[in-house]
């Protein structure tokens, strides 16, 4: 075993039970401030990356919008728990806050900043589109994270109930399940690939991308998520075919997020995004896949096991 | 007068009375779809331009998605208008279609595009941020002609009231009232600013941008907004602080944009970003003050008048 690989077991040993106790205790308005610190951490590497090309972001103004991104979630999140309880803070849910207003904002403000720079006029295009960029592929996807922590059935009215569920099932605490459902597909996923693609590995996958990765090691990556769905499914009393489903789309769009970020690294002529974690590279490196996975998690449930009536 | 400047008056005397009467006319949902084409034709002159910097976008994807968007908008439009009147299309307006969503799908498609791609790998950073920013920046602020347009308040209940209005007032075609107010302070402001420019103008605004801005063209623009605003409240019935409020908001924001898509086609090293329309430049040039005056008359009018309960 290389020391590489001590190393990058050894920091995980460390990191995933933390991030696992923080995702399982904290409320929903921590998991959104401790999401923003990440992505904020991430988009700053995102950046460092776009700075190697020539493209320097608006970066103070574009991480603003990035928290204040992570804030409208947490309140479309507040929104649908207190219009389903019928709560007295139903007045603040009602607030018109919305993605498109922040990126609305978050445009105007680029603009005012492009215009009074001092920056080169060239620079113009590739600093908004930067900048831009960084919010869609990064910050958004991975904002989902703070929907899922808040899905909340208990109390469910009939504004809400689960399709295919018994009225009477009720989970309190079944977003914190589902975030750590997420995180632990994508670990478990990740690790089993990387262990089962240097045993088996045959079929490079994308060899000019990220030379390790085999087709072996990703189709071990899924079968290890399946996994984590059946054992979840019956931690959860949840039905297995949702949590099958939900895994499988996470563990694939996770695998996409993984080689979209090798290939952002490789576009800009680096290996790691970033040194922030020993033996693991970057923040960008750690949650690539999660920044795609947890939106396919997200959606598959808001789509097709919530039933709104 | 030069013949660049007959040429404008001759276009526009054409064109705006065409764009006023389908605003007028036209459901929402024709005013969503030909919002749309306008924004696909303003999408590929923004991405002709990111090309002469060697910013290669993902055209067609970037275009279906800003199809989504507006598909979206006009969706959430609906969903407001028939939860209010508790149509038997609720269920409809019920489906969790949001920007987040049509976002992420577009940067999942965006990234499987740009692992099966055969173009340079270098390019991928480039053509994903241009593509990214094309929607942030004109295709997401634009699409609020379609939330104004849809605004209506027939059938007013309990949900929805204007703000500091008696509830016995209700305004069928308020909407497509609010479109044509936004596009008049647009046009009239623009035309004004133009003439008084070259009869009064003096102190250069943007001499490295757009040489022939001055300071009282400018000025001249927001009282021009103003007065349309007076004579909107007048004719709409509809409070004359709230209409003066969003004149001169609509105007600032509206000649910000006017100057961040020069500064683009500056950056860019074009002066015209097309050349659609005689005299006139392109798409992009014709409504690039409206991108940002629509969202800032919208966001206006969701937060200072509707009041929701």
């Amino acid at each position: 075993m290389s020391s590489s690989t001590q190393l990058r077991i050894l920091t995980a040993v460390i990191l995933m039970p933390a991030v696992a106790a923080a995702a399982w205790w904290s409320p929903t308005w921590l998991v959104a401030g401790l999401g923003a610190i990440v992505a904020v951490v991430a988009l700053r590497e995102f950046f460092a990356l776009g700075d190697r090309l020539g493209f320097r972001a608006y970066r103070f103004w574009t991480c603003l919008a990035a928290v204040g991104i992570f804030a409208q979630q947490w309140h479309a999140a507040q929104a649908a728990i207190v219009a389903r309880l019928r709560d007295p803070l139903y007045l603040l849910g009602t607030l018109p806050v919305s993605l498109e207003m922040v990126l609305v904002l978050f445009v105007t403000g680029a603009a005012i900043i492009a215009l009074g720079s001092r920056r080169a006029l060239a620079e113009i295009f590739s600093s908004v589109s930067v900048s831009a960029a960084g919010l869609v592929v990064i910050v958004i996807p991975f904002s989902a994270v703070v929907r899922l922590h808040s899905v909340d059935v208990t109390g469910a009215g009939p504004s809400f109930t689960l399709n295919g569920l018994s009225r009477a099932w009720s989970a309190p605490g079944l977003g914190r399940q589902l975030l750590l459902f997420t995180l632990l597909i994508v670990w478990v996923g990740d690790s089993v690939a990387y262990f089962a693609g240097h045993a088996f590995g045959r079929t490079k996958m994308t060899p000019h991308l990220s030379p390790n990765k085999t087709w072996e090691g990703a189709g071990a990556n899924l079968l290890a998520a399946l996994l984590v769905a059946a054992v979840f499914a019956h931690w959860m009393k949840f039905p297995q075919a949702h949590m099958l489903k939900m895994a499988a789309l996470g563990s694939i769009a996770g695998q996409v997020g993984d080689l979209f970020e090798s290939a952002f690294k490789r576009s800009a002529g680096v290996k790691d995004s970033g040194t922030l974690i020993p033996g693991h590279g970057g923040m960008l490196d750690r949650i690539d896949a999660l920044i795609f996975a947890a939106p396919a998690v997200w959606y598959y449930f808001e789509w097709f096991v919530m039933k709104r009536v």
